[in-house]
């Protein structure tokens, strides 16, 4: 009979989880409602303080499992690359189709923020380094002058650089590029950080 | 009399303005209300609607302020600068500088939005081509091959590599940059970009 409470819980959540996601992709974060989810989810208000501890850790369960898609999609989209400038190509251009596809649920993992003063758990805080592990061994190919602790903040440093330019132009920013251009403007982009990398290795 | 109405009126409004400004630097745009704008400025609740439209656009004429000393600030820093890579690396460090210093403001620029169907009006809109004004120059000096269409959007791509770096480290993100890393990392970065923009010009 615990075992069976036990999976009534676990189901309880994934129906939760679900449905947040559902509402995100539908309405974005900033209009995120308990009450919607719950109704989604086809439970009671009170219920979702009992199968996670509050909206905040449920929109971290969403972002812990868009991490996991998004992880697993850029994983994909390397394997077939041969060597470090095809694969960075790769990841970028694959990680561009997961926020156009997934533009509210993406923008999400970046804008979620908690109340003052409370921290997310660590084990989503590691989810995140899925986005710099797949940069990783092709930074380390094309920079073998660089230290492993030199990489890991570069690794970083090229994750941001393009992640700003297909944030700024999704966003519909002033100076962000216009969407018809996002593709060909990340390429040359890439083209541009490997080949000055090749030429600072040197 | 007519006249003395107006400067009254012109004098509310650069009150409104100042104040708006320094509830945003102390508290951050997510925690600007009008009522605290007004107690700061010393004038009624019903004031601001009748000096400006709303506070959305007391939050336009904010970062029509923050904009105006960006851009002097980077026309600055790229004066003394010899060549477009020493002009280009000391944009980014007085980006990063401004933004360090004007933390919550600089944010706003990037984070204010306006309720769904209002557009942002042309005028403020066309304010932040100072950004790309200052680098467009030197990036069409490093890249001599490319036509004026492919340079304006170049340099948004640029713009918006250094500026994410800048913001996820910022932001205190999972993946963004140690604050400590940030300088060196985005010097790196654009040491890396202008590398790539030579070898490929050639």
């Amino acid at each position: 009979m615990g075992h069976n409470r036990d999976e009534k819980k676990a189901d309880l959540k994934a129906r939760l989880i679900a449905a947040a996601e559902a509402e995100i992709a539908d309405h974005g974060l900033a209009g995120l409602k308990a009450r919607a989810v719950t109704a989604r989810a086809g439970c009671a208000l009170g219920a979702l303080y009992t199968a996670v501890e509050d909206l905040d850790m449920l929109v971290v369960e969403v972002n812990s499992r868009t991490l996991a898609r998004l992880g697993a999609t850029l994983s994909e989209a390397m394997a077939g690359a041969s060597g470090p400038v095809a694969a960075l190509q790769a990841l970028a251009a694959r990680y561009i189709d997961f926020a156009m596809e997934n533009r509210a649920l993406w923008l999400c993992l970046f804008e979620h923020r908690l109340p003052e003063g409370r921290d997310f758990p660590d084990w989503h805080r590691q989810e995140y380094a899925v986005l710099l592990a797949v940069i990783a061994p092709h930074l380390a190919a094309l920079r073998p002058d660089l230290s492993r602790e030199a990489l890991v903040l570069r690794g970083r440093t090229t994750f941001a650089a393009v992640h700003g330019v297909v944030h700024l132009a999704l966003q519909g920013r002033f100076v962000g590029l216009p969407p018809e251009s996002l593709r060909a403007e990340v390429a040359a982009l890439v083209e541009t950080m490997t080949a000055g990398a090749a030429a600072l290795a040197r």
